[in-house]
């Protein structure tokens, strides 16, 4: 059923494909305030932006962060063609000094740094994930495609985490979202992430082909019903695997193994489908040791019947069948019926490959469905979800946003009437404490000159969302969460490939305690302000409500 | 603020980002069954498949059919690369036939034939929106990306109709969701679909080069906050829309108009953010006759003042500012308030310009608080758009699905258990028939070789979902649904620009009846298959009950 695809790790069409975001992919009013701060002379100023979600994801305790490398390499790439300068200049106020376009033509991202959590690792809401710092005109006008390249991929991934931890660690899980995604490259982008997430196969051909992760697929309800009596199967006969004897009468050795079934479950073999059988023989005579028929086309317990007469013929010949797909009803009652006539058929017939043939469910999983199935007996070895994983049905959206936090040096923020859209100004540090298990238990953000803390000192910092009060923590490790991505127009951290990056996932969500990562009612992690960080908003706050930057009367 | 884009209708650029999609973009499993066919010498068959959804989206009464240009963009240009097969040489089992590779390499949709309604017609659930004809393997292998294409595309093109209807007819609507779609081209698909589904404009520059979709754009928060002080603004002087005098010192202008502002409205001019001022102005300078700036970066209190002040010196001056953005809390209640300042200042300083200025609304807008919007007192000229349209968060998922209705001329059959999972069999035909005023009453499935059914002449047909009575309906005019869109490898069909299949959709949706088209509790519409294709079902119903395709004991 799954073929692992030739490709390792991302090449050379895989960037290709990923770098095809047009500097054009923005919002429009990123282009009119660059103009304007070009007009004002501020273009060029150094500012500081910074990428953030609010609240973590489907209402649990974490969230995966997604997309850096994508980012990284849009930034590489991020230049205007001539074109692109034209249609501008069709766009915006006729009145545009002609000298933007200039500048625009001989813009790139040589004046930008990134610095970032890196891709794959388990985030909290408010945790700065990236920050973005160059030219004020510049970092303005990369808002819209950073967050597009963050956005979802961090979202579905964290959803592929989700639906890992409901499925357990033992359980395959293939993605089949394609045809339900948004469009041909919203379909490659879930394959990607959702991969990356800790699903372990895609339907997905293409993306197998560009960033090599392993495809698999088995056989569709048409395929089944496109056939209506044994007159249509060809070639009808099939060689044995080791090749020493001549092709035997494949269809009569069937129909020999398809009244032994039938004996010993105790069927009618009148009530056989015809076209049904057709279909397994035909596919399994393309595809001897890959037969994974869909089984309830008509009804699982005809299909069955067919399946086991079928691959009793294969095994007789040496070949060995794969299994079978459940698509309705019941995944759980049935697998274990299923299950049940493998084991009898193993044991009756002698045939020990009959206990290792795999059961496949499908049928509009959501992650309570497979939390549901993971709660109840069944024989269920490979789940494939498609809508729900890729849609992303119970949060559509992540909500990340990217803030100014400061310009020419000086610390900015946003002081909203609704304090949850205030920010928090100024360059930051972010490090994770861990307690002495190795469990992160908090974050603290920091200004980026403070020195960082200290395993086994106690230091004081301010959980967010918390009014002022401090509390007191001592780390018995800290972590540092950034690493410079890009620097001087260059990548400046290895890319990685998306089984690589699927590595580093499972181990950042393995360190987390049980606590935060349950998928219902999880502890909430904390995430701190250090106390210069914490004085900084207070300074900023009271400066804000004195005159210091009120209009004096004139 | 809104650009109209220089390009009216679908260019080189769109056609070829339209192209794109690859035809390794479907399952694996497309490849095993159609390689089960080629080994069964069956691929040539001559094969049929329907696609159709089976519930209206988002608890309507109706959807639109969108994405069928993409799908003929797609089947013109279908041809493997030697390196997809090589791809798939890797992934398809090592017993594969090399000969089946060298099939692959020959193949196009020169065979295909595709029936279809037109892109852009107001449709409904069970009615067969494509038809797709050709040889077995290749119709088989087209499935997952048709669906792909037609999905998301007809489910936001029916998600904006639905917000057009909420908004009425008049209220312009902007998209501006690319930040939350799924990735990149998520969003580029978004912008597109939105457009014809009724939106006025988007955020999206990309969507507007590649599309000619109107752009436009306001003003970010973080415009706002960078400023801190009038010292930034430059240059400080701006001139008269006239030119003939000498430019005028623009803050000192201004500030006097803050007086007065101030004054009219009993407001303290202390109170004003100095760093929102200078934002303003420093805009103002920029684009003195695109001045629509985001008003609540603090309060809308103070931002109300900031703007009024710019937007009353940019009128002495003979510009015409544009408007303000409303972008938290009651947009109603605010849109209210700010519409009494515009009048007020309008009449008390004479400056009728103020009486044409625009305010637009942006906070997270769902379909029921645009509802909600629609039905309270506002002065909300223009509604922006983004999480709720393109993430389509109450329903993300369409649900087409592709379906086998024949195979060498006869009709094929899926019957399920589930009722609902049954399929029609045969080629068809439907048709639209309308009452004496022009509404569409009933959709008519019939046999494609019936004769169409004739204005003034009463019909029985079996609505669908009813058990087996039938009706008896006299149309008062008959519309056939089906244009033949790609025959022998070619578009047979004018491909339409956003434009154009934007129009359409609006006098598809003109046609329908109130009661079907409104948002909650809609009446169902129906749709009826003929008494031939009732038959049709009920002969092969009973034939699958009887033994004529189940296997004889042998």
């Amino acid at each position: 059923m799954a073929a692992p695809s030739s490709s390792t790790c991302d090449g050379a069409m895989a960037r290709s494909f990923r770098e095809r975001v047009p500097p054009l992919l923005t919002d429009l009013y990123q282009f009119t305030m660059a103009y304007a701060y070009w007009r004002a002379g501020r273009h060029q100023e150094p500012a500081v932006f910074e990428l953030f979600f609010r609240d973590n994801p489907f209402g649990g305790g974490f969230s995966l962060f997604a997309g850096l490398d994508d980012c990284l390499l849009f930034l590489r790439s991020f230049r205007f063609t001539d074109e692109d300068v034209e249609f501008l200049c069709s766009v915006l106020p006729a009145t545009t000094d002609p000298a933007f376009f200039q500048f625009l033509r001989g813009l790139d991202c040589s004046g930008v740094t990134l610095r970032s959590v890196p891709e794959g690792t388990v985030v909290f809401a408010r945790v700065p994930l990236m920050e973005v710092a160059g030219p004020l005109a510049v970092v303005q006008l990369l808002e819209t495609s950073l967050l597009c390249l963050v956005n979802y991929a961090s979202l579905v991934c964290s959803n592929a985490a989700r639906f890992r931890l409901a499925a357990g660690p033992q359980r395959k899980l293939l993605e089949l979202g394609l045809r339900r995604a948004q469009g041909p490259d919203g379909g490659l982008t879930a394959s990607r992430y959702t991969h990356i997430g800790g699903f372990d196969l895609t339907s997905n051909v293409q993306a197998g082909f560009l960033f090599g992760i392993p495809v698999a697929g088995t056989m569709a309800h048409s395929y089944v019903t496109s056939f209506n009596s044994l007159e249509e199967v060809w070639p009808r006969t099939l060689a044995a695997a080791d090749g020493d004897l001549d092709p035997v009468d494949f269809i009569s050795l069937t129909k020999g193994w398809l009244s032994r079934v039938c004996e010993i479950v105790g069927a009618e073999p009148a009530k056989i489908r015809e076209g049904e059988l057709a279909a397994f023989l035909s596919y399994a005579i393309a595809y001897p040791n890959n037969f994974l028929p869909v089984i309830d086309s008509y009804s699982v317990g005809c299909g069955l019947l067919n399946f086991c007469a079928v691959a009793l013929a294969l095994c007789e010949l040496g070949h060995r069948p794969v299994g079978v797909r459940l698509d309705s009803g019941d995944l759980c009652r049935q697998s274990v019926s299923v299950r049940g006539v493998f084991r009898l058929c193993s044991q009756h017939f002698s045939v020990p490959d009959f206990n290792s043939l795999i059961i496949v469910g499908t049928n509009n999983i959501s992650e309570q469905s497979m939390i549901e199935l993971n709660g109840k007996e069944n024989e269920i070895d490979v789940v494939g979800v498609g809508t729900h994983l890729v849609t992303c049905t119970k949060q559509p959206s992540l909500g990340c946003v990217y803030k100014l936090v400061e310009v020419r040096g000086k610390p900015r923020m946003k002081i909203s009437e609704d304090p949850e859209k205030s920010t928090v100004p100024g360059r930051k540090a972010v490090y994770r404490l861990l307690d002495a298990e190795g469990h992160p238990f908090l974050d603290l953000v920091c200004l980026a000159v403070e020195p960082p803390p200290e395993p086994g000192v106690p230091l004081s910092c301010y959980p967010m969302g918390a009014q002022t009060s401090s509390v007191s923590v001592t780390p018995a490790q800290v972590r540092s969460l950034y690493l410079e991505a890009f620097t001087t127009g260059q990548v400046s951290h290895p890319l990685s490939s998306a089984a690589e990056t699927r590595a580093k996932v499972q181990t950042s969500l393995q360190t987390l305690h049980p606590r935060h990562k349950r998928l219902q009612d999880p502890e909430s992690y904390t995430v701190a302000l250090s106390e210069r960080l914490q004085n900084l908003v207070s300074e900023l706050r009271r400066g804000s409500s004195n005159n210091s930057n009120f209009l004096l009367s004139n």
